[in-house]
């Protein structure tokens, strides 16, 4: 059996972990040599940045040598558990024994934090990216990025595409479309894809540095370490 | 303050709900007149088609008026929910006063079985697509169909394409380009859209048959009807 573990922690991004959790979760009900776990701390139900709570199946004690790891971002609470020494053991230990580690979004700030991201190239939410490299990352501003084991999503949704990208990896593409067919997974975004050109990247860099700051208040060297 | 209602109920396939859901919390910290919530029966976690388990920010009897309601599906557990009077009706009493009622997938089907859809155009999940004409709906085979205060979007990711269609009829496609920004939703799937012509549909009727059939056991007429 090969155990594909998403990390949950309080304050993440809900669809950060659902969008992967729904493309593994069908990939388990077509191929049953897969199981999906979603691993915390405890089994009590977890804040998201929605009024949505989140509750595990498994506490991370639990967990035994997942096949994968993914680990799903989120806004200041992800920046805060950049410091969680005790979260950053935990994915660490989840990974050590691990043939695919992957993140969504802000998720490969954590695996970078872990110390897990040394020269790999990484991607993640546009507006953090540039963040993997002051944690030793090179940053890479593609939609899903493999390096050796690592895989990292861009933001929030990228989640989706990573996951059916893996399901190509460790299934095939028949099965990965499969996958895509079951959650109907054939996007019209209303108002086309996003303009890039548009995008003013540099307006956004203050909240992130705000957010930063709040978040990391208490740890003043890591903190300067991203933001100098 | 308008609120936004998800309705939660067990067994519920996780990113019907959590796509619309990040869109209209995102929405929601854009415009603070907008408020987000998920309601259930009551507080406890339940069960989803994946090891996740969701717990809602209100039970049903807290819902005031909402302005918006929207209904995830899902496979068995929602076929089974056609027969829960007490779920139809709060659907029902929620509906009443919104000027949106929202539906992701199968979530159509509950709609439809609590006879809010009669001669309504509507959409669903592609496989259950057929079943909302035996409950009076008009299917369309669209990703997202609007008719009235009723908005349907097609198979569980089409929920995402669905809230940002919202956003930008209640905000403006400005906003709903942010919103689309934030979560960073500029699809890529790895093996391209969705090959419909590729697509057996009716290599899948059994599959419904069945799924409907064990769900609907002990309500033999509502399965005849959706089954003659």
């Amino acid at each position: 059996m090969k155990t594909v573990a998403f990390v949950l922690y309080p304050g993440i991004t809900p669809l950060d972990l659902v969008g992967p959790l729904q493309v593994m979760s069908v990939l388990a009900f077509f191929d049953p040599s897969y199981e999906v776990v979603v691993a915390a701390e405890t089994l009590q139900p977890l804040q998201t940045d929605t009024p949505l709570r989140l509750a595990p199946s498994h506490t991370f004690d639990q967990l035994d040598r997942p096949y994968a790891v993914i680990v799903p971002g989120g806004n200041g609470p992800t920046f805060a558990a950049m410091a969680d020494d005790g979260l950053l053991e935990r994915i660490r230990a989840a990974a050590a024994t691990a043939e695919v580690v992957g993140s969504v979004c802000t998720g490969s700030l954590l695996l970078a934090a872990a110390g897990l991201l040394q020269g790999r190239r990484a991607t993640s939410h546009w507006a953090a990216l540039h963040l993997l490299a002051k944690l030793g990352a090179v940053p890479v501003g593609e939609r899903v990025v493999h390096d050796g084991p690592y895989v990292t999503a861009a933001g929030v949704a990228a989640g989706i595409d990573m996951a059916l990208h893996l399901v190509g990896r460790l299934a095939g593409e028949e099965t990965a479309r499969q996958v895509q067919l079951m959650i109907e997974y054939d996007p019209q975004p209303p108002h086309g894809p996003i303009d890039w050109a548009a995008v003013d990247r540099a307006a956004y860099a203050p909240l992130i540095t705000d957010t930063l700051s709040a978040a990391l208040s208490d740890h003043p060297r890591l903190l300067e370490r991203l933001t100098r």
